[in-house]
């Protein structure tokens, strides 16, 4: 039996624990002979491999990266190198040339994308779901989320404690462009007062009530937890239009600097932002995250083993399982108003930016 | 509404987030005045008490062991201080004193089959389960586990890379005395060679022939982990009989000395042993297990506000649910040879040091 | 004997360790009373204090920021609530009203110019160096440059495996507006290819050249740790030309957005920056910055005990010594190019973005 | 220009550090061909070497253990695996075959000393002090410290708060045969009420005094830092005769046994133990450590370039400088009463376990 491997898009803690997992366990059920693709779908398109020998998948469970590398711009249905060109078809003879049996792809909604057109092409596909920002649709977590939201939840511990010594209010941006759950998980972890997502656009007034409540009931500082993708109800030219002299809505910048900006011009406490960036991508995964990566590609493994393709694994309700590509391919899971974390937050004090989602300040005393 | 609080059996982080969890819930539900009972059960037959405003929640987040304190000694049903007499009927009376609606209990199983008893007197009690071992039936996941898992794999990574420098096996013991979870999880994330489980008692010869075969194999190290509770197939005098001399099996010591001195009778490495004990149990949570405990808190307030008890909340296939008390006091979650993590340890190249739990070491080179 | 004790200037890792340890010290040497004043010089102007006895000094020495909170805003000289007025008679006599026999001052530069000035009124005074950044002058550490150093290079590490994942330049911003030793401490100590500080302007042109180098070299990602003082030479604006379609300078943002910004022009690599602003001044203490912060505090509390006034504690050549005020107000310890960790960090290829501190990079490969 | 490169003796985190450091510093300073020499003097009597080039040396700044492996047991002068013999003569002649110029030793005092003794027969060696228990005479201080103390410090850190739950005496052993420096700073660093040496012979009856007067005073917990070379004044027997049953002096076990044991007899608190063991050995350097390392590193490839041979890189008073191997080979640096961090401690509150090393515990309230 002859298995390819890839990891596909952005960069995320575990993706050599997985490697690891779905090597060793091919060679260790099957004596399978598994081959890595360099450099996401960009090595299969330019045929750039290398052999993945028990002894290779060693060392890897605790190291941040990808051995093999990835590329969020290699599509072999429309190539950036060639103009955007269709090369499926070189993609797929490059498969065939190395005889595989099947090729496990590790990646997010893109990646999987990619994978259920491949495999309507007859290739196998196997896939393994990777995002930092749990937002994949069909499984409850991704491994990589874990320890996203550890840093960022560390950087937010920090932040409370400089921030009680000042009077100060303090915004910490975190990844998250369309889906929320690092700044909802981490602000939850972290006792953030205020979480912006993305999803619920938040209003100004709001988070100024809120801050200024807490000034006058004698609370040194506030926290700010926001995604990337968070932004204010009536976009940026709203709060732009509430700072003396009116500036360029482009000059304020990101997510966090929109809000700051915004704050300064009309609370008492001082403002300082924190941007985490890549830093939430990047070194060793938790031990939670090397768990669920081991068990995501012992399992993929099985699969392949057993002759499934067209499916990705998944976690559902702590079980492991399949899910075919076209129930998760181009699809995002958002957070809800009605989620349990979201009102377990309103319930410990903690406001989402809307006066439908703050909680009654009155009792916080 | 009047709710009392206390925090019973052995320490764990994340203790003081559920206390600040079902304080603030229950306070922004429905104004409630919460009471807390200091040391565990030993406050309610004591009255020793101490108010918990929404202030005196603030903080506790991340803070490790408990603000309230925590006694796995004092049971009203025979009770310590006073030869083992039951005193639950003076608990029963403080618990009226104070004009409770309804008493919260965090602990483990041992506390449960307490709350249990104590609500068969008449009185509410609703019940958050806490164990760092995640040993308790009836939910998927304690909070402290995560936390003390991390702190294993932590230990366990540290001791990988100094055990490759100098061609040696190194022994970690991790708590567990009856169930090997801690060991299990921590052993899988760290990437340990040989798992040992009071689960499955392990046969010394079979350990004796992986070092043997990772050191013919060019590997320099074996890393070992193994909960407190774990022993050898036919006892520690079995395991005496093979070391030169024969010690006195009660002079070798814990699980983790036992296994030692069988190995280093027997093999060429150096054997070197870590005991972690109670550091498992102590500092902040991790960002996992505060969220955990913040929703295990705001359940537990929610339950008590719409005037349920007799229960224990749990997390089952992700989603927070109420168990009865006898459902789960006095009740231990052991592991099984077919446990999911159990298999991908195994498809990885991890042995449970019994013949029948390891895998075919010829394919591992 | 009666002793004052307050933290000005910026919040930083260590404020309550050497809280602790001033408190402590002075009670054990001579039974002393303390008493603490609230947010530095604006609690001796209004007289806002807070009793320490060695209870309160408990448990201060993990914590993080500064339990007597702090400003930077702050001066009797200049007071920002009354128009900058000088109030320095009312703190004067504020410190008269409490009996004070000294008053111990925790800050930076700033923090010890003021100090010299009421020392000259009459008080006395002993000053204890705080600064994250390290750049003051008469002592060769201050507490919380660990501590900020090691949080900005595990940052750095995480950057390190997602560049390598990626074909990538990662930028990190540090803190150091004047002076750049975080960056070059923490640059050296993860490893950083280029490391840019405010004392050496750097040559876009020879960054560039670094980056190419690099990519040709086969290497997959280029590290660039910067001081958020540090800027080209040639200003902004030289960077700007570079660009094309010329942007105004200011829309670029801080130095890591102009490097950013520059180097995406000319280079093939993705360019990615995090900026970790005030990250670096929260949480817990390093275990050398809390010893460092007792040496401090209880060398500090000696020189109380035997009278002494008008001077800081100051650590030289690794012992501690008392520096008079005046050698140190208003005085910034700047790199030079001839530190012995410049030439360190040159040695094993790092370069300082000029062509004059670049290694021969012939050589590495 | 060839120079070779061990490292020997016991394991220490920042080992890879020095071999990047000094092998990337001569290649760039006299493009020299760098050789290591694997496990220690045993690659060396054995000529079992690999080549290290740039590329070999990168990536190692970060990691834990060493590359080239170590041995504590192989001495030219006494071989181990031929009866003791001398093959000093055959090393010597390994270092002629490879044409070396020098060989840097990375070592403790027993490297030093035959260093020393190689150095004697004619061979050109620099050695790099390494020892995490700083006990190396010659130099201020050696890398792996600080990486030791931290993590000593943190498990405290965590036992701290654990005790504080529970009504608990907490012993914690960390590494430190003949002296105590990794206990004392991890024990001032973390605040731990007692810290026991092996300079200083404990009192039992004074460490239950102490435990006894915290009880009274309403504290919670004690935490003692103890290092495994520490023992009672009177010997293990004298504290044998205290506990009921008096057992057999072997039976109690190591330094911290012993006093566990001592105290379980005597007060009422619990006592709970945990041994660190090899975790402080291992894992990633600290940023200082890894900083240390590389000036180390860098300062032995510039004395090798200069031509200097048959002395140890040291720092002294935060300067690099050059120790002969006489100075330092077999001594050791012991903790006095009067190091200036034991009289800081003792400011504190901190006993040292004997009468006239505890502060006055009357005003410690």
């Amino acid at each position: 039996m002859r298995v390819g491997i890839l990891t596909g898009g952005g960069d995320c803690p575990g993706l050599n624990a997985v490697i690891r997992a779905v090597t060793k366990s091919l060679i260790h059920r099957c004596g399978a002979e598994v081959v890595g693709f360099v450099d996401g779908f960009e090595g299969l398109i330019r045929n750039d491999t290398r052999p993945l020998a028990w002894r290779d998948a060693s060392g890897l469970l605790t190291l941040g990266g990808t051995v093999l590398g990835t590329s969020n711009k290699a599509n072999p249905f429309q190539y950036w190198r060639e103009d955007g060109a269709d090369v499926s078809d070189r993609a797929a003879s490059v498969y065939h040339e190395h005889g595989l049996d099947a090729l496990v792809v590790i990646g997010g909604d893109g990646t999987m994308s990619i994978a259920h057109r491949m495999q309507q092409k007859g290739l196998n596909l196997v896939g393994v779901p990777k995002t930092i920002d749990n937002d994949l649709m069909g499984t409850d977590r991704t491994f990589g989320f874990d320890t996203a939201s550890m840093i960022a939840a560390e950087a937010m511990d920090r932040l409370h404690t400089t921030a009680a010594s000042h009077h100060r209010v303090m915004i910490c941006e975190t990844m998250g462009r369309y889906a929320g759950w690092i700044a909802l998980y981490a602000g939850v972890a972290s006792g953030a007062d205020v979480i912006l997502l993305p999803e619920f656009p938040y209003e100004l007034e709001e988070v100024i009530r809120i801050c200024q409540a807490r000034e006058r009931g004698g609370q040194r500082f506030t926290i700010i937890a926001i995604a990337e993708g968070a932004h204010p109800e009536g976009g940026v030219q709203s709060v732009a239009k509430t700072i003396p002299g009116s500036p360029d809505p482009v000059r304020l910048g990101g997510a966090c600097q929109v809000l700051g900006a915004g704050l300064e011009a009309q609370i008492e406490s001082e403002v300082r932002t924190t941007i985490l960036g890549h830093v939430q991508r990047g070194g060793s995964p938790t031990p939670f995250d090397r768990v669920l990566s081991t068990r995501f590609g012992t399992y993929a493994a099985e699969l392949v083993a057993d002759g499934a393709s067209g499916v990705m694994v998944a976690r559902r309700d702590g079980r492991m399982t399949a899910v075919p590509f076209a129930e998760v391919a181009d699809k995002t899971k958002l957070v809800g108003a009605d989620d349990p974390l979201v009102r377990a937050a309103l319930d410990v004090g903690t406001s989402f930016g809307t006066a439908s989602l703050t909680p009654d300040l009155s009792r916080m005393a």
